[in-house]
């Protein structure tokens, strides 16, 4: 079964909010073998949904449609989706009440406005997909054979709505297709290089295995996908990758630095902690942003003033003034500090100047120190990233946990 | 001039990755009064890459097309723009030598590999985007009329072409039409709510302004849009609704909620300090995010275990065993704690069960107490989000940003 999604709304267009709907809807998809073929991001203008309407139904049996289902008067979806299949509009009493229940439970003394009550339009013969955790309801609607999904933008409604009402849905299809995908996480080599190493087991990859290659900072993450049935199966071809590429893999599935991170630490019974300036928490909320990090992870430092890093951190003041907050003596007096402070085997420290202010001749925008400590030792490296601040901050972060990982990797085959 | 955005590669549309790629080129071209009236996703096929070509070009004077440029053998991008425009792949010598120099840089003793050399091919006759930060070259094709860029899907190479080769050569259009924008961030007012408030205003506006209402959590963002002349400017309405809406007004223009509070917390010489426990460092980081925050930020602390509240926020141990880590008393003490220690005027303090694990029937996951300590009181409020980790952690913090926010209005009001 192949899918499309399509998103109503000019925040996307105008480059407002970022579409992460259509990545998490692909996610779900994916996981049910159903290919996500096209995504298309349009204004919230009749004309545009009934073209993207009809070119999507043309080419997938699956239609997912996100946004322009809110309350206000820039959404002219429900109409224009009415019209399509040639359907009126209906006010559907279940929603109604539970759009009035919702609303008196918000604000108990005042009389609900017209544009709520139009939540509960629907169109004519649509099956409802009720909404719990919101107002507007999803619609889901066949037609000549394909499936038509329309479903609020605002995304915990989205998901709620396709968690429970679409997935089981799908579920129950028949006709789907079997893809397999398996994945590699591979740190110290490069795409080139990697391929280079690889090149033979690709090559003898059968027609319908695929390997994908998506580099990221500091390391790259391989994809092999399988469709339909074959005779020497995908995992044959991964555990191959896996032996050529050693001590280089992170992880033999798709999880991200961060989630091998906890695991690895959490299994090996060790704490990290984390001492942060120029990266400001974001190394910390990347471990905490996975689920289990409390095993793990009891502490972070954000030191953005040097007298912080100073008093908590005991970084020294003769340190500071002699090789300044960005320098290597400082990372290294961060991270051993915050490792004793909170009591933990390993500590990552950052310091740098992340931009676009702050710069100076002898450290420019973009100088970055990091200093990693476990074990047995402290080890640093000093970066040139030349971006904005939040790729600065994030190329800091991703390099971070590649040294991490590197010393942890090293520090269990001593 | 209308354009479309088209990403090629499977990794979107399996959800491996989300897509701000076209956000941010949404916002650039925006500025520009370039209007972008789609962003298509595709898979890296020959099929997908002609039929999108053919589509965006019938609708769009200009099309940008991100990535299937990286070296590997998953790309067939180049082969199928070349096709589509009937020209062959030339091997470019500037960008050869530049392919070389920076393989030799990062690899002095290596031979590089003949997937890098391939990075040079470009389209006969096109104008090749010479890219300073990366191996693959973009390209820009003029094609009847219409105008046509491609460029690799890595974020930094890609955001460097467009602002040192595209934005300038798109600047020098003439035919560009005027489309100016407004905003106002506000806070306090739930969208339909806000929508009644300023329905006289919406309904006086002239056919060629729009206003569209962009809810997040704890905050709607409202954007006026003048689409050419105007006999009535947009200033005046806009000014309007920022008259009528109060003290319900975060921001006159478009900036998040982290960027208000750290421009006014560094112009009135405020200084925030945080302690996090269930958001684990995403407060500090989306203020360390700003450019500027160092002004108003010395100090954050991610107290994940028990033992660094009480050792680093004083949080007392009869608070965490008479009433547990996620408690009123808990947030009241870790705010008050961080505060101090920092040495600051305003603090935010978190604690909750953000999820999936660590639930109780007393305390489900979702279950969050903020805290933000001020100059005169400390505030805690009570939540129960029931979503999953990322978005209960994202909500709580909006949640505190707003509660902050209000509690600095309220201060400087009196």
């Amino acid at each position: 079964m192949n899918a499309e999604i399509i998103t109503i709304g000019d925040e996307i267009l105008l480059g407002q909010i970022v579409d992460s709907n259509s990545a998490w809807i692909g996610q779900q998809l994916n996981l049910l073998n159903i290919r996500v073929q096209q995504i298309t991001s349009i204004s919230d203008t009749a004309e545009a949904i009934s073209n993207a309407l009809n070119l999507a139904s043309k080419r997938a049996d699956l239609i997912i449609v996100t946004g322009g289902l809110g309350p206000t008067k820039d959404d002219v979806t429900k109409q224009t989706i009415a019209s399509y299949f040639g359907k009126k509009l209906v006010r559907d009493a279940k929603v109604l009440a539970h759009v009035q229940g919702l609303f008196t439970r918000i604000a108990p003394d005042k009389i609900m406005p017209k544009v709520n009550q139009a939540q509960a339009d629907v169109v004519e013969d649509c099956e409802v997909l009720f909404n719990d955790v919101g107002t507007a309801p999803g619609m889901w609607i066949t037609d000549k054979d394909k499936y038509f999904a329309f479903l609020p933008g605002v995304p915990f409604e989205m998901k709620f709505l396709v968690t429970n009402r679409i997935l089981p849905k799908l579920k129950e299809n028949a006709s789907l297709q079997l893809v397999e995908h398996r994945h590699i996480i591979s740190i110290g080599l490069g795409e080139s290089f990697l391929a280079e190493k690889i090149a033979d087991i690709e090559n003898s990859l059968p027609e319908n295995i695929k390997l994908a290659y998506l580099p990221k900072v500091g390391l790259v993450r391989l994809r092999l996908s399988q469709i339909g049935e074959s005779d020497v199966p995908v995992d044959f071809y991964h555990q191959q990758l896996v032996k050529r590429l050693g001590h280089h893999v992170v992880a033999t599935k798709d999880v991200s630095i961060e989630q091998a991170i906890v695991e690895a630490f959490a299994n090996d019974n060790l704490k990290l902690a984390t001492a942060e300036s120029c990266t400001g928490g974001s190394i910390a909320s990347g471990i905490t942003g996975i689920s289990g990090a409390s095993a793990m992870f009891d502490c972070g430092i954000v030191a953005y003033h040097n007298r912080i890093k100073q008093n908590l951190l005991g970084v020294k003041e003769e340190t500071l003034k002699e090789f300044g907050a960005v320098s290597e003596k400082t990372v290294i007096e961060m991270a051993e500090g915050v490792k004793k402070l909170a009591g933990a085997n390993y500590s990552i420290a950052t310091s740098g100047i992340a931009g676009p202010g702050g710069g100076t001749p002898d450290k420019p925008v973009g100088t970055v120190w990091i200093a990693v400590s476990g074990k047995y030792e402290t080890k640093t490296k000093l970066f040139h990233f030349r971006n904005d601040r939040a790729i600065n901050i994030e190329r800091t972060v991703a390099q971070a946990f590649a040294m991490l990982w590197n010393m942890y990797v090293n520090d269990k085959s001593n």
